[in-house]
């Protein structure tokens, strides 16, 4: 099995200020690749301590990869270091020049001199080309058979070159056991409920082996199989998924890269109905949430932010008399927004949130936290509130995802009947 | 100036199955005592691995820090290895043991005898207690004057027993200078420009030391500066602040932990003004970054998420020949959105995007990318379309990004005047 050890390059990682999710990302991507990650590090922007790092990493691994300071500014050092290391020189790629420059102009900005720098590679690279930037990646072979390969920091950038031109040549070269991951999504349970419900499943099997990954208001079940083929890791798989599914019935809404969004989408297409949001505590959450899908469009008809009671009453249709009596914050409010976004938009499902997403605000009988979500379809409606915990950002979080695994149970219960009944 | 490594020790880490947030907090609290930490690594629960990574880090710093193996199971072996790297042997540490035994006791448990593995430290180290945990944690001192610190790996735990403990250790020995950051936050300016404008400060100054941080559709610029005292660190920054601000005059949109939109619900307050937001290819970001802010219903009142054209011609009041004869993303199309958010919520300000995300939708006129922004307040209106660059999501975020900084041009510029005149 080939080792590899990974240098995040950024005096800023040494300072604490930002909190690198590059490493961790490559990690778990070359673990799919049945790739061993022996060591990470993180080094400042110093052209020496860079190349020692290489060095000393060499020594001990089969290869490197390094992210960051592959920009055009001054403190941008990894190439240096790379040639240093290697004690080759660099050499300037025209044809990176002359995307750059097509880039530059369609943004209508001027081309600097330094993001030049950014086209010299180390002699014998091979270019991994970046379509979200300027920095390409490279990759350059090393003494004994071993390789140096550089991505940039920007996560952005780098998962794409690190996915589409490094991993497979990586891959090629070293591949030997294949890992293949099965991510089952899933809404509604606790961590500790899941556990309980699976825990003989955990402990019986090493490979594959099950593990939980919990997020804000959802948990994934990780299926990894290790096997000399993707297709025998994957029928290893298979059996396993099922019984999975079956204990967790009712709460899983989908697999892998299925978001709960596009889940949802998928079904609102199915039926042919479309779908509004009304929003206050969420603010733009869910409808955000709903557009990071690509082809929205179809089903998602659009949504109402109604922040100030006022625009509730005006653009929602809200009777201000539900204001006065239960508040903005009620069971009434909720289903009173959810049916004016549904008349609004003309969609067939709307879902509402209210509540109070503090830090102010809250009351003994409406505290911080406290969030009524409301959906109204064609032959029916539904309301629940809930208590969440944590700051702002968690209670508004929490929320949006409640409010999906709220229309995502209507969209699969059977209680919301197809459009045509 | 005190050199520190950190090593986190965990296999999990290797696998990219947990973000290591104990080395950014570790690093942020060093430099805020004036210690500098040379490089951060990560290593796998193998006791060879960790001893040789203390050994090396020990050869190149004054001290090294390890997070994480100080569990009671097989795995956790950072103390074994602290001690072969030092060459010495660990003795068992009874007032630990009684500790634990009273703990056990309040909670009902049974102590395990692996447990009383905990209490096995390094020959000669100063105990670091743990108030929140079994796992004590440890300095020893090491060849040469320097030192080994091991912290567990739980933050909870982690935290207290670095901040109480080990901190004011390490300061009393190597304390003298301190660190202090200023962040500018800018706009409106690529990373290359900004280097371009700001390059001889960049090189004249070692100490404040000038940094650049590219995110999407921003650039933080960073200065840090080392004094013995916090004051006269803050003061060799203020010459350098103001002339950084002045060579970036208009796009500096503020400091530290200020947020753009914050900023822009400060300036709204400030005149009495409320904004109103109208989205379609931004789906909902404009507010939900609004809405992150604590007390933003004293300025915003609300959006609406247009997303299909019915909903901009029946809650945004857009003429439907508007759409028809110049299409939904046209120059015409963003203003009459941001007139008709600016009217349906009674708004002084409002905000509209409408654009190609991709990544379907785009074609030889109206490109993938293509964003129309416009914003309309009492007297007057400004729009602008721009090419973003990207996948869907980069481009929903810069285009989120480039109407917050457009609302912060109009609202810093003059151009719009105050409600009263």
């Amino acid at each position: 099995m080939a080792h590899v050890e990974l240098i995040a390059v950024g005096t800023e990682l040494l300072l604490g200020q930002l909190v690198d999710t590059n490493t961790p990302f490559i990690a778990a991507q070359l673990a799919d690749a049945g790739i061993d990650v022996y060591a990470t590090h993180a080094v400042g922007d110093n052209r020496e301590r860079i190349a020692h790092a290489i060095s000393a990493a060499l020594e001990r691994a089969d290869g490197v990869i390094t992210t960051g300071g592959l920009g055009p500014t001054v403190d941008d050092l990894t190439k240096e270091a790379v040639c240093d290391a290697l004690g080759i020189d660099s050499v300037r790629h025209e044809p990176t020049i002359a995307r750059m420059e097509a880039f530059f102009a369609s943004i209508g900005r001027p081309m600097r001199e330094n993001n030049r720098k950014q086209a010299d590679l180390p002699r014998g690279s091979i270019v991994l080309e970046n379509p979200h930037g300027t920095a390409p990646g490279f990759l350059v072979s090393a003494f004994e058979g071993k390789f140096v390969a550089g991505l940039p920091g920007v996560p952005q950038e780098m998962k794409p070159i690190l996915i589409d031109h490094l991993l497979p040549r990586l891959r090629e070269r070293f591949g030997g056991e294949r890992i293949v991951t099965r991510v089952l999504h899933t809404t509604g349970l606790g961590e500790s409920e899941i556990d309980h419900r699976i825990e003989d499943v955990f402990r019986a099997s090493e490979n594959p082996k099950v593990a939980l990954l919990a997020h804000i208001g959802a948990c994934d079940v990780k299926i990894m199989a290790k096997a000399p083929s993707e297709a025998e890791a994957a029928a290893m798989i298979a059996p396993l998924e099922k019984e999975l599914r079956a204990r967790l019935r009712g709460h899983v809404y989908g697999a892998d890269d299925e978001s709960l969004a596009a889940t949802i989408l998928a079904l609102l297409r199915k039926r042919g109905w479309r779908l509004a949001t009304a929003e206050s505590c969420t603010g733009g959450r869910i409808a955000s949430a709903l557009t990071s899908v690509a082809g929205a469009s179809q089903s998602f008809a659009g949504g109402v932010v109604a922040y100030e009671n006022a625009a509730k009453i005006a653009l929602l249709d809200v009777d201000a008399r539900v204001i006065e009596e239960f508040g903005a914050v009620s069971e009434n409010a909720a289903l009173a927004m959810a049916h004016g976004a549904r008349a609004r938009f003309g969609a067939e499902v709307a879902i509402a949130t209210t509540g109070v997403a503090g830090p102010g605000g809250g009351s003994p009988e409406k505290p911080v936290g406290l969030v009524w979500l409301a959906a109204e379809w064609p032959d029916g409606h539904r309301s629940v509130s809930v208590n969440f915990a944590g700051d702002r950002e968690a209670i508004q979080a929490r929320a949006t995802q409640a409010s999906l695994a709220l229309l995502w149970g209507i969209l699969t219960s059977g209680e919301a009947t197809a459009k045509s009944s």
